[in-house]
């Protein structure tokens, strides 16, 4: 790990210093790997408590001015503005420097980034698979990653020292990096996160429309119910920006879902005793695989 | 609650010593309610450990044997079992003996125990909406039932002196009692617990089947993922007999979600940014009213 020794940035800009930027943050000053932090944001209220917390240095509300003499930006903003913040930051963004993302979805969002990166300036996309039910610099520690899974999407034209260096930020932080291509992490993580979003979206409407004489359903769920729709209190703009960006994956494997829902309800259907303990013996095998 | 300083039982059978019979055992000695606990079940070992942490007196694998002399039988074994249990203890009920259950479905089972239940005993349909993800009399403890919901569904036969007593021991034990029809309950329980079940076998198969390149995606699930397909490591079998015994209500809901879940597939595929953040957005406005 020599690599890990070496590395080391003057200057790094989070731009979004939410839970997974100051995290970031965090973790790198705590790792010797950064000099100087750099927030921006649009709340102002937010980047001073990350300037309390120590997580950044100063801050600003202006992407160009936040950049300028960055070695290393990491965008942790929504899917759809990835993009749209390195534009806006082009010429201002040093030579050589490594710009990185956290976001969810990859190929649409690479696609993008291509179109508006200035030549001489390093993207690699990643996605820290970490994360907690809280947001904002508050919610922000050192420890996130430790232990949790980062995925980095390189392609052809990906630079192999900016890539090796966004490697090394993470391991030195304590996450697992994997690479994959961009259309088989979207393809992923549409399965086990996004499918999982929208699902639990349409069940709280489901049940919400649900009216048995004069008793609301939702007066009766109980722990399992709350556990299992925690996710869809979560930002509903965000969700749409993933789901609009990752549409091709989503809607497929919407649909595989569909078909295995179908052959549930055809089991209960046809009072199929023994179908149904196949197939939700086959999920509970599955599933006990996992750590809790 | 004068009613609740004076009812007391001599003898109580608690058929299926795991968490929900446990609890109600604990508890129910905590309140002073019962002078002697009997345990009946087909796990020896199981019966001794709920001996040894104090929660039934003496134990039984003999249903028949377990019941005599009994006050109050409460019968925690899953759904398809509970007229089956009646049926063999039937000559043996003690006459004017209140049986009453724990069961997530209501009308199927109400129906089969009618066709079985002896003249003069009373029985008592319930569901203390309660529980963890343990299991078995070591997963036992007090408090189970303070501040959650029990419903109790009487019809026009019911005995209201013997449903005055079991809302009474519900309410001991600091469950909030609800009365209501048993199809209502069981509209109610098809939504907010039996679809979620079955949502999370469907999701967990799906994603096992998801492959992309070298790559299985359930590899990649993180915590969210974990967090909501948990009830996927439930009981087939239990799950099995609770989807038979509830099955118009289930599919009815599941066709509800069905209906639910092609809307926002369709507002993906149209690229319909303002209806999935109306639909995503009414769906987090209900749950965000459940507390966590």
């Amino acid at each position: 790990m020599t690599a890990k020794k070496n590395l080391h940035f003057r200057k790094v800009a989070i731009i979004g210093v939410g839970l997974i930027g100051g995290s970031l943050a965090l973790a790198m000053r705590e790792q010797g790997l950064v000099t100087e932090v750099v927030g921006v944001g649009r709340g102002v209220e937010n980047l001073q408590t990350a300037v309390d917390l120590g997580i950044i240095d100063s801050y600003t509300t202006d992407v160009r001015e936040g950049v300028r003499d960055a070695d290393l930006v990491f965008l942790a903003v929504p899917v759809l503005s990835i993009a749209k913040v390195i534009e806006t930051a082009a010429a201002d963004l040093k030579p050589g420097a490594i710009v990185t993302d956290g976001g969810s979805v990859k190929e649409t969002v690479l696609l993008e980034v291509k179109k508006v990166l200035p030549a001489g300036i390093h993207f690699i996309a990643g996605h820290p698979i970490a994360g907690t039910e809280f947001s904002g610099a508050a919610a922000a520690f050192a420890t996130l990653y430790q232990g949790k899974k980062c995925i980095l999407t390189p392609d052809a034209d990906t630079d192999a020292c900016a890539l090796a260096a966004v490697r090394t930020i993470w391991e030195s932080v304590g996450s697992i990096v994997t690479e994959m291509d961009p259309k088989t992490h979207d393809a992923i993580l549409g399965a086990v996160s996004h499918l999982p979003h929208v699902i639990a979206y349409a069940l709280v409407n489901t049940v919400d429309g649900t009216e048995a004489g004069d008793m609301a359903a939702i007066d009766y769920s109980g722990g399992g119910f709350k556990d299992f729709t925690r996710i869809a209190s979560s930002s509903p703009d965000m969700w749409k920006d993933i789901c609009l960006m990752n549409k091709t994956a989503i809607v497929d494997v919407i649909e595989g879902f569909q078909a295995e829902l179908e052959i549930l309800k055809g089991h209960i259907k046809d009072g199929n005793a023994e179908g149904l303990i196949k197939d939700f013996g086959r999920a509970k095998k599955v599933r006990d695989t996992i750590k809790n």
